[in-house]
């Protein structure tokens, strides 16, 4: 037996293949929020916890960042600094104000519960909607249009599942109205980014803020890079100086239950994927 | 007589000799919120009006972009894409959420309230100095330590007075902790920029914000572009895209006052500074 098939309990983000080579595991604590890829398993021996709620805030914030910095050019302005370059004026009737947009936000969770916080300030028209409600919904096009039609921004920050999978896809993609910016901080798995690409290519659709892309790392030579209409931020998101500090931490008190017996917290539901 | 000697009215920020040439001059619309250099004319023959309060949602959005950018890492973010550069995780630990902060906000005008409004929902511990309370203890360095001595981030959202040239002087600087970013989208006069670029550059501040300098636009030798914890944004906050609309329909509903003899708005005292 490997020292890992002997383990009864596990902090981290283990090889799936792990899952099912192991003899004793009985708890498996995630470090991160998203369960992917260890929803794929059929035949769960152990309880496995994640860090649901945990990056809430550094991820709502992100998602703010990416799109004030759009909006207010901070994304060209650190360019132009790096090439010492001033614009100045010049620059100013290419900004645009958060104020009274309106923004559809998919997911209801801890992250898109607390951007829903941060954005209260400005006066939009926010539209939200769960996850339950676009899975109800996953082949009303209808549905889809409704909500699309008039935002200026679309706001992903869903789990991957399998309903998730491609929930952007050429179809709904093709009926996004030119002036929105597609926000995704959820998962890659969600957008067709290839088709994505074109569109923003095209200027069919204003923008992007991607913090999470379909497959990651970015490879040099995919064109996303050089889209100016883009801004990437290679799944930051949910760092912060102290955050393997608390991940401990929170690992540490579960750790506290499984020895006492008590409930573990954030147990997830493999099946229903989050 | 010049076309310009010749008029009653005029919008626009004309140079500052024009003002004492002028012969029918009754009322000068800026279109700026600042009425830095028209403070200096001391025998005022007619009326000014600024546009007080047009910009502080654009500003105040300029101001929190920039804080969010700095924490999330955005502009480094950006400088990376613009490079096709992956790095992932490894910036997450650099990285930093305003959840939390200690933020001293200097100014009580238009803008430094609504950027009160924005940080509102990340449970900061903040406090507000106005102007006058800034000036009644200009010479109480206990006043000024008192104040930045907690404070994560320092936002300076004054206009320039006499009193506000300088304020941030070697003296102040020097006692600012090194933990602190220093915020200033108000006036460029307010903070002695070389003295300032040496403490970031000895890393004894942690880090500006500026959307305004000492000297605009900023020349391509200076030293200031190259600083990795700086963030400068050239001026722009008080833009958007409907910025110049806005502004000419400010001047047409106070060219129907000034036609009606009824009050002009936004009045600005010229003794006073703003």
């Amino acid at each position: 037996l490997t020292t890992f098939q002997k383990c009864s309990f596990c902090l981290g983000n283990i090889p799936l293949k792990w899952c099912y080579d192991t003899q004793n595991l009985e708890w498996l604590q995630l470090h991160s929020a998203g369960i992917d890829p260890y929803n794929q398993i059929t035949d769960q021996k152990f309880v496995i916890t994640n860090l649901r709620g945990y990056f809430a805030e550094s991820v709502a914030e992100t998602t703010l960042a990416g799109i004030l910095a759009f909006y207010r050019g901070i994304d060209r302005l650190a360019v132009l600094q790096n090439n010492k370059k001033w614009v100045g004026n010049a620059i100013r009737p290419s900004l645009m104000k958060l104020h009274r947009n309106s923004i559809w936000v998919l997911g209801g969770g801890s992250i898109a519960n607390k951007f829903l916080d941060l954005i209260q300030p400005y006066n939009c028209t926010v539209v939200q909607s769960p996850l339950r409600e676009l899975i109800m919904n996953a082949h009303s096009i209808e549905y889809f249009e409704e909500r699309a039609k008039n935002a200026d921004l679309i706001v992903l920050i869903l789990p991957e599942t399998p309903e998730t999978t491609h929930y952007l896809n050429k179809e709904k993609l093709s009926r996004i109205n030119p002036k929105s910016v597609i926000v995704n901080t959820g998962r890659g798995s969600s957008i067709d980014e290839e088709y994505l690409k074109e569109l923003l290519l095209d200027n069919k659709i204003k923008g992007a803020i991607l913090d999470v892309n379909e497959i990651e790392p970015i490879a040099e030579s995919n064109s996303i890079w050089s889209l100016p209409n883009v801004i990437l931020t290679q799944h930051s998101a949910g760092g912060w100086d102290l955050e393997n500090r608390g991940k401990v931490e929170f690992f540490v008190k579960n750790l506290n239950n499984f020895e006492q017996n008590h409930p573990l917290e954030n147990v997830v539901d493999t099946a229903r994927g989050y």
